[in-house]
């Protein structure tokens, strides 16, 4: 079972304590797909501008992600700047430039539009819909957003939040959008709107799934090696993602086994800048890690 | 095997969004007590003033909590004021009085220097070291402290590490105290200065163990039903000792099963003002969350 991405795909340049890098490749979509490849095919649909560094695309084919649908427009790509301080549990944006975001209208083929998996990577809710309604037949829909659509396009996002099965938040956006300081009622308030399942995403701090029948909760993995941030969220979504498209069925041990799996993914992604760690993990190294992070918990 | 615990027996007086309350029974000893009372006898070690109510005393010894190295002092009790805001993770402290914990040295009969648990819950390293100087044959030695003793004695905090075997902190104080902002890396700096064994409490983010030998890290239990925090942590580490001493060994094993002990316990005390939950907790509520607990976190 493959699965459709839709999100962005970036250049980022991001600087914290261990150094600084520049016009990475990023966004929302491509770690994303950088962590879901490894558990099914993914078509990643997204628009990078005329500056887009061909090497990048090539990079994106060679990992086996599907590029039908990634557009190249006129106009520059999106790009963001940030930085992370103290214990880089939170990014700070210096400056966005959205590029060819901002009239960015999804194209898929007829083919993608029959893909059963959808994850609604960050990008603009309305354009997020677009995309949805062109899908024929879906069967699991996860939906991510942030602060910024939260507070500028709210009754969007809340519309298309009844369209979809999973919601996935941190911790800010779920008490940012429910208007609900702790966790627990902030993701029951999130449920109420729609999704089956609600995630919230804690960083560091781990991950608290919460649906109808169970409340699941994890730690992260716990790792002294946090390098760059940036993308975990969107990686833990990847393969949460990937993990139940390939079982094919988000029963309730699945969905347990999909956010272990998604932990142990993001807890790559900080080791090293961008997906400089991500782009060489194999199942074996996920498998590996995992097994040692169940005994973490075992008690 | 019993506990003997050395901390504060206080005035509390809380304001949360859930209501105020004026001159409860508090202090580290004392809701430390309350929760390991549930495993082994504990005797308590503290100072109280001539304000101290007598209905306290007969409370505290109606729980089974042993008080003959309680002592009454001319001058007024150890008296404590906070509030809690917003996620009820931060405790904001409003005023502090010491009274007559200012000039305190633990007395303790023979029978107690005998016993082989020892939890230093949080009060001045000089009168931490005090007591533990006099305990004849300690099997398994605790230390909390808070960050007015990291400021104000390192010296004296850093030399009493290198006597016990458990050192128990917050996330903010761990920090504070390494220099470290990565946990897992301020943990080691910690285990590094003495103890064996580094237990990090996260509040509403869980638990991480450090020891040589085995890294353990658990989510909080997750409740919506947060009303009063104030004495969580002690709470969670009279669960813990509590735990040990009970189990009379701490292997990894049981380590492990302390830390979702100290979890469980610490997540009924959050849940009414001071310790109204607690004093009314009994092992068999105790073990049907754990069963819970264990649930939420299976995969």
């Amino acid at each position: 079972m493959g699965i459709v991405v839709l999100g962005t795909v970036a250049l980022d340049s991001v600087k914290t304590p261990f150094g600084k890098r520049e016009k990475m490749l990023g966004g929302s979509a491509a770690h994303f797909s950088m962590s879901a490849r490894l558990f099914t095919k993914v078509n990643l649909v997204a628009v990078v501008g005329k500056d887009f560094p061909c090497e990048y695309i090539d990079f994106l084919e060679r990992k086996g992600i599907i590029l039908t649908s990634l557009i190249r427009s006129q106009g520059s790509t999106f790009k963001w700047e940030g930085q992370y301080e103290g214990d880089l549990n939170t990014a700070q944006t210096l400056n966005t430039e959205l590029g060819v975001l901002s009239d960015f209208k999804p194209v898929i083929s007829e083919e993608e539009r029959r893909i059963k998996y959808i994850f609604l990577a960050n990008v603009d809710p309305d354009i997020q819909r677009h995309l949805l309604e062109k899908m024929r037949s879906p069967k699991l829909i996860g939906l991510d957003s942030m602060n910024f659509w939260i507070h500028h396009k709210r009754n969007s996002l809340l519309r298309l939040m009844k369209m979809v099965d999973i919601f996935v938040a941190n911790d800010q956006e779920a008490r940012s959008l429910s208007g609900e300081t702790n966790l627990v009622k902030a993701a029951k308030w999130l449920c109420s709107r729609g999704p089956k399942i609600v995630l919230i995403k804690k960083g560091e701090h781990g991950v608290l799934l919460l649906s109808e029948k169970f409340i699941f909760s994890l730690p992260a993995y716990p790792t002294e090696k946090v390098i760059d941030p940036t993308g975990a969220g969107d990686t833990f979504a990847g393969g949460f993602m990937g993990y139940l498209a390939r079982a094919g069925k988000a029963n309730t041990m699945n969905l347990r086994k999909a956010i272990a799996y998604g932990t142990v993914a993001a807890s790559f992604n900080v080791e090293d800048f961008g997906m400089n760690r991500t782009a060489h993990l194999s199942m074996r190294d996920l498998n590996k890690r995992l097994a040692e992070f169940k005994k973490h918990i075992l008690f």
